[in-house]
């Protein structure tokens, strides 16, 4: 079967559903503008994926840049039966004690050619062109598109090969796209100016969609921290735990634990509440594992509250562009009151309701295993049943 | 306002459109059973995220272990545009050559409790302790469900903590919640005839989903490996390069680039493909950062074919459970012709699909690099083009 | 000019300094034995490197294993004034509370060699062959000497490439040398009797003298554990510290510092200690790296006494062959009572101390730091100045 | 036995002799001056350890910064039979070639506090004052040290910790010690300046002594690079093998092989020299593990000739202060021409140095396992035997 030959969805879908003898009614079932989706976001489509989406919250949140607090409720797209409830009871907690207070860092999307120098004399040499040209690199940048600015170089060289890691301000937008673009103009500037070929617009110094250390220390995208105290009364009443059997918890797990087993994620459930708030907004879930490595700490104070944070180094992510532009996704953005380009300031919102999401997300994994009750927890709502 | 108060989807639904003053109403539009997602997948459903699903193929795939040969269609849900067609393109090399050989192994799905001890030699005494008693341990287990058999332990002592990953055959689940479960029951039978409590059922010796080492070298899940060698004409023809090309930017960017950032993943774009597959076929996407670690290997063979191979250290699927009963999502998994549960074979199946899927990927995209028209493909198709 | 053309030690030096127009009358002063020295241990040798020798201790040590304690003394070959006085101190504080609490584990010398099979299915014939062939290997590594037994294989394949971790006992020798000839012969019958070729006998899957997860989760050489819960009052009297400073020094330190630097040392200082006491022994010192990985915890316990405890997942050390021969190494393992072999029970003993003489290490310079005191001691001793 | 009795080393040796029925005569055979070293560069002196130290060379370099060349003599301290040898042979195919290229870039010496913030606010305003007074900082580092000089900082924030890298350029110095005093005072100007407290001095975000991928990827100390090309017949009348056979093996080992174990050295073994040369030169050896980081390249030029290169990303050198005023040590750094200080062009020098000394190594050991040779190097040569 040749699946070139169909030019309409159902065409398509129709002939796999002859092929394997199989009805693909659900797959067929959708809202969403198709001639949008199978042109722009999706090639040889047959239809959607229909995941549940839940909301949690409501999620009081104070932003310390705007000093401004709003309260939000969480979309999340997932098919894990107790992931909701699990964030739900987060934010419970985290709203009754006054709500999270988060921060965040616009970093920049990046892109990491890498270019071919005969020797270690031309190595330095295309260094030093890099350093001293750092002005014209812009230019060239800002050429390629009105929503994109570089504004940070790093390059490293080895044998002959010389790494530059472009990183960008896109603004609202996750921008790899349009980083890509700019990378080719620069590269293809440099090459010209300096008679240095680029082996590749991105050779791993970006470093896009892999677990890396590059990106946890120069950090990519938004990095975002959330943090909350919580009294001993709510730890006892929402969440059945004290201050000592969670940080006894975390210590345990997200510090000697994740040490043990050679981890980038010092955390308990980063990638849970990430993966599904990316889903339910358009993200590229590719980005799902980079948004996972962090660190969450804790700390008893005043011998029986809980001081809780969340720091996410590398959150690629946006507000307009890319699946933000799908009919649910923005729906989901707009529930967060976000959808859309806002001179970045939407981009960093996002961010942050991400970290206190996030932190919900720890706070009540690490209250349920200080407590001993998370399978319980997955085995009723994996069967139908009621949270207890 | 209470999003607790409403017990249906709709009215809970209409709240939040009444509040934030607009319509959700493509999140309404959805044809998956509501009471099961509400019920099992999904606390506090809303509606859903349809995300368009994609067709790349077909990919012929020979699997190593049964020698038998067999004709794909890749489902791929994804919102970024030109990844299927990059897929596909991959897909086309592959089958034109007679298709990619893959291979797996089951490795199992893990949890990883945490132990307190007194001291060392309590430490000592816990080791010798699960050292001498793993037929009774496995007896507790097997008695948590049917489909389960612990078949591994390894353990490492710090200082007053112990860990111990239990390694698990779950068949064609993905099964971490029960492995949860069966876990609990270890750990609560450890506690009993050792008189040492478990901290934490789950201690980030798992480690579960998280980029770690302890994965890519123990494994975790399902492993899996896929290789071709494409002819210099199809390279020529399909992919519009050379073997020496994709080499030589493979070299740079996989290898070079990736142990210049510190990374897992020594590979183009597993993460990109492995989140598609996941998302159309019900997988659990907080595993998707476990399956973009590994590595991609390429070598130029009789100086103008191309050898290339990626190998998949911890791919955390199933057949059959979780996400798999959702109503596209099993649909997908009948378009691969591996719905349901099969005594471990179609988890199997499903791993090496992934790999040669993954394996398209990778030859797409670095030809793409290697002739420097990334960011051309990009362009083109988000903009709702053809690609050239 | 020439040096191959000197036989002796004195001619070789004479012409270097005529050479250089300078003197190296230091490097011309020694006591080994020069004939052995130069045969053995050093190719056109000159003359020895003078580094002084300094003692710590004395060091009470119960060693788990054999329920029984003994005294100590440290010794230490350091050019970095202050180590001696810092890892002495450290003693003192062990020894006043009672001594400190060894263990340690066997893990065996490793040689990786890779292979070079075919494809994937001659990846899985070599896989089947190593796993149902151990007992043939181990006849084959039995032959190469009396003193190696291999009891331990550990196999991972990659596209054309299969690595074979081999882990063998040397008892009291770290073995380096002869596990690489028994590696060679074992890979040279693995090559006779599958007639697949081994590409080389160190494939960096041992992973020797590099930094590596893989020896810090599957350990090599052997692995220690040292342990002691000091007291408040010596806590003040010796360290001039309070438990609690120095528990939220480690844990901002050795926990989440190291998270942030990306390390595979959550320590303070285990390399200094390492590296002295493999000076002063006569170890390989292209193993210190390996050796300052590893976890430090601390407790505070009963609201102000400490409990602290170090694991050192990779110790690679020997009492017998290579530099252990020499003359100043030999006399400081009689120091410690440990010359010579003894069916590995010295090699156990000596990893303990170094592991207890760590744990001194770290206790005396979490001590410092909680005290702000670190760059005080390094001014006053390194000017040639007595310690306050 | 009390130690700290004795102030005289005679007698503190004795003391020892006494205690353990032996002699610790060759410990205490030495020419270097007690007083400083017992006084400066180790406590509870007891005497000295004796390493034999071999030469190897002559090894020819080009530096790429003053486009000069020098022919060095290599001093290496070792107690490993063939590792001398082994440098040699390659220093012979280097210098046989024209020699090698090498350059460096002064990184700095690092010291990273840990200060202790109250929440995100002032976390964020801690950074802010950072960002802000980076000239005030300079002036307070300055006058600790005419030798020091503030150029960089770096500073990552988590929780209720900000973690600040300072960099300090301490020109031929390695310098940690007057970094520290640096870093102290400048902790206790932010302190006073900011009401924040600093919580240690060092934070491990130095990183001082771990592996770790903060160096690796920000660099420290100085970085070195060196390159030399091969031409087909001195591989194969001095290494005895071919550029292919040299090339095979470095991509399964020092690449993938390196990938594998999850380690921070893509090399075949620059610890080995490193160690080496660190000793004979009176470096600090807990340095070594940091020195063992880095990537060596190779690639097949003209069919038949090998390019190869390495890349140390972390060498802390030096050549005054610390070890090298210890008298073998510092005939040693005479015998390379760069004793004491000298605007920071020693250090420079000295870290090409090691960079072409480290590049030898990793040819001659390459081409070793490349013709399957290395067992028996180390068998020959550990038997007192010539090298054939």
């Amino acid at each position: 079967m040749n699946i070139r030959q169909y030019t309409s969805i159902a065409d398509r879908r129709n002939a796999l559903e002859k092929m394997t003898g199989t009805s693909f009614s659900h797959i067929g079932s959708y809202s969403l503008d198709e001639k949008t989706a199978s042109s722009r976001h999706c090639e040889n489509m047959i239809g959607v994926t229909q995941v549940p989406m839940g909301v949690a919250g409501p999620l009081y949140i104070t932003h310390v840049s705007g000093n401004t607090g709003h309260e939000y409720y969480i979309p999340l797209s997932t098919t894990e039966g107790a992931l909701v409830a699990s964030v739900n009871r987060g934010c419970k907690a985290i709203t009754e004690c006054g709500g999270a207070v988060t921060d965040s860092h616009a970093v920049g999307a990046t892109r990491g050619p890498v270019f071919r120098v005969k020797n270690l004399q031309e190595s330095r040499r295309l260094y030093e062109y890099v350093k001293t040209h750092k002005r014209a690199l812009e230019e060239v940048a800002s050429k390629t598109s009105h929503h994109l600015t570089l504004h940070n170089i790093l390059t490293r060289g080895v044998g002959r090969y010389r790494y530059i890691r472009f990183v960008f301000d896109t603004q609202d937008a996750m921008g790899m796209n349009m980083v890509t673009i700019a990378s080719e103009a620069i590269a293809a500037y440099i090459e010209r100016e300096t008679g240095i070929a680029c082996l590749a617009v991105a050779g791993n110094f970006d470093i896009d969609k892999k677990p890396a250390w590059l990106n946890f220390i120069e950090n990519r995208g938004t990095k975002a921290w959330a943090e909350v105290t919580i009294p001993k009364h709510i730890l006892k009443n929402v969440l059945k735990t004290t201050a000592r059997d969670i940080y006894d918890v975390w210590l345990a797990k997200c510090m000697i634990g994740s040490a043990m087993s050679g981890s980038m994620g010092f955390n308990a459930q980063y990638a849970n509440i990430v993966a599904a708030m990316f889903l339910a907004t358009g993200q590229d879930l590719g980005h799902i594992g980079e948004g996972s490595m962090g660190i969450t700490t804790a700390e008893v104070v005043d011998n029986h509250d809980l001081y809780i944070s969340v720091y996410l180094p590398d959150l690629m992510v946006g507000t307009v562009g890319g699946g933000t532009a799908l009919a649910t996704q923005e729906e989901a953005l707009r529930l967060l009151g976000i959808a859309g380009g806002k001179d970045g300031s939407h981009a960093a919102v996002f961010a942050e309701i991400i970290g206190a999401a996030v932190l919900a997300g720890e706070i009540s994994l690490l209250a349920s295993l200080s407590q001993g009750t998370l399978a319980k927890a997955h085995e009723v709502l994996a069967r139908g049943g009621k949270r207890p």
